[in-house]
């Protein structure tokens, strides 16, 4: 931690930092520039820092307080230096393998559901997904068929062989959505539902935690660390796009924030390329690229028929387009040295 | 709803989607424009209006969907054009005088607790705040006494008469908080937990909605509504600031959503501009500036010692700069014909 | 400044930089903590910082170069810890009484200038503001008069005796424009237009500098510096708006941002309500709360016919608004100890 | 244009409204529906409809105005379907071979210049970057040696015969950089100079027009169609990343934008990953997903020595690294049937 003090602050001000400092356990070391002078604190390794930080700044001869250590650990790259594979159902992700999730935005029907999972697996999807718990914006939309949605896609399962992920919303849901996922998915708007993380991290389910759309890359990791620290380290970190100013596209996917990650953090990394556009014409290249900037994971909406889906049929794509997506994504994994 | 065809649509795409409205009990009417044709599509009230323009958007000749009614009902100023006034421990919420909440981010103590309080009340405020379950962005940090800390803010409350408002993150928590406090509050990264509004809703308990930190002003309407459609109309929405590129402030306080909350609900608006700035200096100018911009609660940030608190010390004033701020609002709340 | 090391460090590394520092003549101090190693380099003030940090931060065993010292001088308080004061055709600008621009987002004709000139002086106003450059949007928008608004401009100054402020957004018209103008308008288009704020830093003519869009307080701070390193200390800084996720107004009006300015910086802050807006309803209460959260002056567009204007119509407010407003204004800037 | 009307309106609001439109040449279309009246305007197509829209807006009566046709026409794909080719020197920009310009930041010197023209070339660039007129955000750094720096690139041009690229900021310098320079580049910062956009396009000069880093797609179209609209048509898109709140990355890269913009304009695109990360090891990732993502060109910062570059060392590749990512780039071109 380093503390900058202002132009202001006198030789006593110093003192009673240093003595606080002090008191608190750090050394102390002072580097007095020509115009200001720098205090850096070291060691005391058990301290909740944000706090501290919080309480140093509100002396008024501190400018500012400067955090050195990284706010997350177990999911940090230093931590663990080799990349995180995770297992389900014969699925190894994290791997040299790209990995696809296909579904359905929403279950709607047994029928809808397992007309869409053969056809994702004839064209090369390892992983269903489907919703059954849905966080619509408006409390007048659809929200799911709820544990109905669970069977169905249990039922698909059963038929095609292919694990799913669904999201869970309510803490109390946990226990239900985990007796039948194979993977929970937390969505963007749950990221910093901390009571969530914290029932999900309580058990050993594999976990695709969503970005949160106004989250830096540095709280994301800190809510996988949220369920991480309560002993479940089967998390896949699933860029969505963010919120800014520009609407063309519903969120701006951030394809950076795919090898950022990929030096900071061990983790599988998921990419979302429908909700990260919004549009349909758009889903293929924002999905090539994902796949040649790093990403294990891609997870992409499919609907038998985008025009009478009850979620996100702007969005989805037809089972022909997404055919014809894997190819594209085959050839550009090719590239990249991994493969479908 | 209006819908808007490409460029390319053709006669036949025409009327497969007139065909596909009128199915769906809606009026049509068509206006050929020079380069582009519109169709209205009127009626069907029943209809989840976000699906359908969804589903529509699917169509390649659809270049738009642009709906036309607002995505919000109950608590539009259309349904109420008065004011909602709530009424909590005598103290009533959305008329002339301006309630202030005031206290520490978090509860620490008996001790500290009660001596804010006293302080708080001392100098006008109407209502304590404090936090019992805190949601910390590490995993690392203090998370509050939780119901420890509902005993001592009741109390608090025996002891100075001020009821009392805390946050609740959890849907197992909701009835436990509610025995405890006299208003609920949903924090800026609970906003989206649509379960936890549900659960809410389904109390009659007053609550404080406050805005996501990515929300617009509508998707925060709609957060309300969800609330609302539950039953409990004992809403207040808090401005707190929103994430923007800016990082001298905690969060950029959006001054300009009070007089925009103000024509489009009936419900009362609080101001929390100790989050909204994350910076002590700058708490007292925009409270003031909230005030003259017509809110009508202040939620401030009170420590007895800021450089020991557990959570937020950047931004807490003591009890002494809270009793020359209430001065200061005093005077705005005069300017604009209301007092304190 | 202060360099973090990666993890990966070595002692070579280290040694390397530390030559590497000395070499350009700073002081170096080491701190070696649990798991970084900290350099601080101090001293040798003549260097480009900004330069020296990208050039430090392209070794791989850097991990984060953190600059201490604010990228402005002239403009800072520290340079000038009292307020300056503008004094423009006998107004002076920065002091106790607030002071407000006013007129038509452009200047159409000769007759709805001086309408409106003698409009907003009778309600109040110290200064004329009119567009004769216009940065529209679209090439195919109204682009202004040109040089005949400047001579009616003057024209209206004749007749009111009110100054008045102007855009230029050229660097080939700063001369034309200082001829009529009192007073530079550099709008939020421009604010990174470096060779537009040299041209007017090499004038003496006062100049107003509207924050850019995007740009952070520190980046414009920068921008006023600019025009302040080339000897021209008459400049206003005015905040507009900055862009965020939020559509419901044109941009948010970021009202902690006067407050913050006067803690760094000893220049006159202007506020502009108007574009900061973008809605006539929200101009009032957005001007309220600028004026007691600290700005100097206000900058308000008045149309005698919003609804012919042939631009802003929508968040200009009528001479009867406007006189409204002014009655407003001055009842909150007694409660701030000033006056109108 | 649809006018929607608030419920509130009258049947006086909406025979005035008629008049109006019609008055202006407009057809009318009226649309009742259950709570809301939509009125169409058709035709009239020689009107400044943005100055209407703002107009109409501002009747009380009025809630909102939704323009329907796009605010450019030159440049949209719909008045040239097929994409634009531009032949600079022999190298054919917009076709199926992906066109790199590399090279460093800012032109330093002749050796350094002509070094890396050599290294870049070798590796198969196409085009030579360099600055000789620098924006810097601080009046303290380094602005580039002007027209020495001209001079400089023109002698590289004369060793390698590869053309360049540099920018221009201020329209007095139009004609200079014209007569050495290839083409000229706008850059972030002044995408909204529209003088600077006039005065090119009063030339035939190929033009590289950066994104202002918070400027939507169709506002960057729009200052496009300001070129255009002059008569230059020789124009290139440069996404570079835009501003939000995430600060691991420099800028956040809009991926999206690439196909997005290819299918609202037949201009080709350009992708700068060095500016749009501002990390030298997140650039290779972005710039491969950039080519399957759709880019005609890439623009890659290239300098011999990093660590004493004066300006953007923390993400200028080595000569080495560069030849590296030639490589890959043409494994990604490949895989989506392009070539380099």
């Amino acid at each position: 931690m380093i503390i900058l003090l202002t132009p202001a602050a006198t030789e006593g001000d110093l003192q009673e930092l240093v003595q606080n400092l002090e008191d608190r356990g750090y050394g102390v070391h002072i580097s007095k520039g020509v115009e200001k002078t720098i205090v850096g604190a070291i060691g005391a390794p058990d301290q909740d820092k944000a706090i501290i930080a919080e309480q140093l700044s509100s002396f008024d001869y501190v400018e500012r307080v400067i955090p050195i250590l990284k706010p997350y650990k177990i999911v940090s790259r230093e931590f663990h230096p080799d990349k995180s594979i995770i297992r389900v159902g014969g699925v190894d992700i994290g791997g040299q393998k790209i990995v696809v999730m296909a579904g359905p935005c929403s279950v709607e029907s047994e029928e809808q559901t397992i007309e869409t999972a053969k056809a994702v697996k004839a064209a090369g999807a390892s992983i269903l997904r489907g919703g059954a718990f849905k966080p619509s914006t408006s409390p007048y939309s659809f929200h799911g068929l709820g544990e109905d949605a669970l069977k169905i896609l249990a039922a698909a399962r059963e038929v095609t062989g292919l694990p799913f992920i669904t999201e869970v919303m309510d803490t109390r849901d946990v226990e239900l959505v985990s007796e039948y996922a194979d993977i929970l998915q937390v969505g963007t708007r749950n990221m910093t539902n901390f009571s969530l993380l914290r029932e999900i991290g309580n058990s050993n389910k594999p976990v695709m935690l969503k970005r949160g759309m106004a989250s830096t890359i540095e709280e994301w990791l800190q809510a996988a660390e949220y369920i991480a620290n309560r002993g479940n380290y089967n998390i896949m970190l699933c860029e969505r796009g963010i919120r800014t100013f520009e609407t063309f596209t519903r969120n701006t996917f951030d394809v950076s924030a795919i090898p950022a990650l990929f030096g900071l953090t061990h983790l599988p990394i998921v990419a979302d390329p429908s909700h990260g556009t919004g549009r349909v014409h758009l889903v293929p290249p924002v999905a090539r690229a994902a796949v040649v900037a790093g990403a294990d994971v891609l997870m992409v909406e499919v609907h038998p028929c985008p025009e009478k889906a009850l979620k996100d049929g702007a969005q989805s794509l037809t089972p022909d387009m997404f055919s014809t997506l894997m190819t594209e994504i085959g050839l550009c994994a090719r590239a990249v040295g991994r493969f479908v």
